[in-house]
């Protein structure tokens, strides 16, 4: 199973899009940290920019909102329970995607647009994974990596 | 060599985001075909949204502009000097993604949002190349699929 953990993403444009892409992949759930913007809000009215960015998928693909601290407790138990955790991120040690081996249970953590997954996150997870980049520019759209590391098959 | 063809993408967002992604996997130049918005428009002016979402890439990918009618000749030129042309689109006969193995030289036809890959330049490709979905939305965020495929190594 696949699942995906959004750590303080603050565009609904990218969160509406990655319901849309996991829906595509197959993901199992979507957990929603922090600040990311949820398809319905606590008051109960669906977010209109993930509606219509998700295609409807928001409806479809199961989530769950989760608190910054609860975040931690989430990859433990995932981990816990045999779910490979990657932090789609860059850092010194992290393992470039050319060379991860999909796990059959996976949780890829993908973090805000500007901060990236959070220090503490990071250090939960089983590894940080890079997505190797040959240009001058040192990032990609938070929900393009979302569907680069999704959509690898093995 | 890589290259990305797009074919008559309606949003600015969709472009910059591909210009993006495109120097992050190193493609040699992009070819805007339509109505396809360009980084700078034709008095020489930027496209502020494809600017701003590019952050930066559309002033380092290569670029051109090319009519309706000459995207067919610049397939055709394409595939004369040894690029495969694959056209990202789901048809009967489509090669799916995980079947695909990227030859050394390349190019990508991506196309509008709603319409996709225009039959005209579907059928001057080489193939079509599907991306194989799971779920029930039948369809990823084109700046998504140009991820997908051009991050696909092998």
């Amino acid at each position: 199973m696949k699942f995906v953990i959004l750590d303080n993403i603050r565009s609904a444009h990218n969160v509406g899009s990655i319901f849309r892409t996991s829906d595509g992949a197959g993901v199992a759930k979507i957990f929603l940290v922090g600040v990311t913007p949820c398809p319905v809000d606590r008051f109960g009215r669906p977010q209109p920019e993930i509606v219509k960015t998700s295609l409807g998928a928001a409806g479809i693909v199961p989530w769950e909102q989760v608190g910054d601290a609860d975040a931690v407790l989430l990859v433990r138990r995932l981990r816990s329970e045999g779910v490979t955790v990657a932090a789609v991120e860059q850092t010194a040690n992290a393992v470039s995607l050319d060379d991860f081996q999909v796990p059959e249970n996976v949780a890829y953590i993908l973090g805000n647009e500007v901060d990236g997954v959070s220090d503490a996150l990071i250090k939960e997870s089983d590894q940080a994974l890079e997505i190797p980049m040959a240009g001058e520019k040192e990032s990609l759209n938070v929900s393009v990596a979302a569907g680069i590391v999704l959509f690898k098959k093995s």
